[in-house]
Parts: structure tokens; C-alpha cells; sequence
């Protein structure tokens, strides 16, 4: 992405914001000296980041410095010229190191606030973990000390001469999610009301 | 994410189909033995991946082996217990080392498909880049050889008792992405109707 009207930011509602509003985030770690990236779920506890994995995938056993990033679009910035094209997004940056996390009541909030990052409800409607399930998760933690959020929003930021010459239209087209309508699970014995947390998630 | 229902596809079309409708990717590299992520636009011609950036950039102009991942999320998957919670999604994770292009006709065709990822129309409406712009602009390539798609779609994969006991609802919540109104720039010199491959933009 372009640097210029993009702007870094330290304030930590805005981090705090930019990792609440995400799905899925971007975790790099170095195996064998190589990178490697995988999307996967999390959720955010005050300063804290969750994530959580198979006890027996590498990638996480072995997980020491990381760097995760959560990335949102928020439209396409046409401007007169190709080079000066954007996007307009906001984007939190951590680099850490894993933490491990060991303690079963850490261990427990971390699974709830990462069930809740991704269904928010289920963790109150759903069957929660039992002993084999925990035994089975590792759950990891990440300070969000150092972490940045970069935002950039609004018009293009072309050359004067290009805004002079008036020979290409410029704007933003804005890029939106919504949720669509639930479909219930082929395997549900009897049918179910779609309840609230689903039917009404923003 | 968690395993089970998801594939890991070897498919080269849904590879490029993955790749293709995206807009931004994440581009892991070592930096000092560290790892660093960081969101980029792209572009695709046959199986090369190409990203670009100023050559002023680092974590570009040292870039050697990289790891990049192009995620979509389609939807959230709830299931009758938390820990089969999962998200629909497509992605695409690419190995290789980066070839800083110096050709000059493939430097010019690599900004072509990366101006038509972003903004498809804008390489025949706005101003192509001058011989300044071009001599900032660092083109790198990836082959996409070393790269896999995994996908997954579909119901949750609970377990038997728990489909059997039904005290949860379960299913899928589609998660849909679109195009909103464009939105003019606000230094237009004169009006300018928005140009059809902004307005009809699928």
C-alpha cells in the first residue's frame, strides 16, 4: 500500500478496535529459518491477544517471536493516475513473543473470548470444552505492547498536474460486509429457531 | 482454523480463482531472523504472483524467501459444541523466493496486473506511470509453484452426541462482501461521470 495519506496511529482504542471488528488475522513465525503465514481465529482480552491451535501443530509448538496482522478493507481508491491507486483500510501490526499459556483459568477466558471474537453468543449457547477438548488445545497469548494500527480512509492523494489535466475520474468505491441469511445444518435432528445471537449478529 | 472439514486442494483453477478475487495479501519475510507481515496488493499472470512497493522499502529490497496468503472468509460456522466453532473459507498460501523483475517489459506488464487486480479498467483510464514513478517502483515476482489452496465450506462437523443430544443450534451465518456507492473525489476540478468499470464494478 502506498505510504503518504495513510497514517500510523498509537492510540489504543483504535488498535483496540481495528482487532475487535476481525474475523481471521494473519500469523507469520519463522520455522527453520523460513517464513511461514497462516490465517487463523483469535480474540482479544484488554491487552492481551488469544490464539489458539491443535497441541500438535508445529507451526504453534514451536511458535517463540511472531507477528500477527489483522487487515481490513474499506474501498478502492481510484485516483488519475495508475500509481497514486490505493486502498483504503485499516490494519493492526503486532510483533511479540508467544506466550504459552498454562494457567486453566487463563487458559479457560482465553478460549471464551476466542469463541466470542468469532460467534459472539455461542460461548453462552453452545456446549463448552470438556476435559478431552482441553487436553487437546493449546492456547497462546500475545502482549499488545508492541503493536501499531495504520488507517488510511478518504480521497486519492494525486499530483496536481493529474487533478489539473481532469482527464480520469477520481473517488473512492467503498467495500462492505454483511451477513447473509443462516442456514441450518442438514444434521439437526428436529428443526431449531435460528436463535437471537445468529439472527441479529452486526 | 480447525482440521477435519477443510481440504487442501491442488487444483490450479481454484488456486487462481483463490487469488483472484482478492485485493490485498499477506506477505510474511525474515527480517534480522525476525518474522514481519505486512498487507500488499498483487497481481496474477499465469503462475506468477506479482507485488510491488517503493524501492526505498526494506522488508522489500531484502526480500528473499517469502511466505504469502490470500485469505477469504465466506462465513461463520456454528456447531452444537465451541470447539467445533469454524469459519468457510478459502485460501491460498504461496512458498518461494522473491525475483526482483529488471526486464522492463515485465516490469510493465507485472504493474499491469496489478493495477487490473485493484481496479480492473484503470490501466485504459487513468495515466500509466512516467519514467520517474517507474524508477521508484520496485516489481517483484513469485512463482507460484510451491502453492496451495485449502477450502472449506459447508456444515459444522460435530460430534455424534452432540448432534444426537440437539441443545444447540447449529448452521452456517454467509458472510457477503459488496460494492457500496462511489464516491467522487473531493477536488474534481469539474464534474466527471463515474466511469463504468468503477460503477459496475462485480
Amino acid at each position: 500500500m502506498r505510504r503518504g495519506a495513510k497514517r500510523a496511529r498509537t492510540d489504543r482504542a483504535e488498535l483496540h478496535a481495528t482487532l475487535d471488528a476481525g474475523l481471521v488475522c494473519h500469523l507469520a513465525v519463522v520455522v527453520d529459518g523460513s517464513p511461514r503465514v497462516l490465517p487463523t481465529g483469535y480474540g482479544r482480552r484488554g491487552d492481551t491477544l488469544y490464539l489458539h491451535g491443535s497441541t500438535g501443530a508445529r507451526s504453534l509448538r514451536e511458535a517463540g517471536e511472531v507477528c500477527v496482522s489483522v487487515t481490513h478493507v474499506d474501498g478502492v481508491v481510484y485516483s488519475r493516475s495508475m500509481m497514486h491507486h490505493s486502498i483504503n483500510y485499516r490494519s493492526a501490526v503486532i510483533h511479540g513473543r508467544i506466550r504459552h499459556v498454562e494457567d486453566p483459568a487463563e487458559r479457560w477466558e482465553g478460549l471464551r473470548v476466542i469463541t466470542e471474537q468469532l460467534a459472539p453468543g455461542s460461548w453462552d449457547h453452545a456446549r463448552r470444552p470438556n476435559r478431552k477438548e482441553l487436553a487437546a488445545t493449546a492456547v497462546l497469548a500475545l502482549d499488545l505492547t508492541e503493536a501499531a494500527v495504520k488507517v488510511r480512509t478518504g480521497d486519492p492523494g494525486d499530483d496536481a498536474e493529474d487533478v489539473a489535466a481532469h482527464e480520469a475520474w477520481a473517488g473512492v468505491l467503498p467495500l462492505h460486509q454483511s451477513w447473509g441469511t443462516p442456514v441450518p445444518s442438514a444434521d439437526l435432528i428436529a428443526e431449531l429457531p435460528v436463535p437471537e445471537h445468529v439472527l441479529r449478529r452486526s
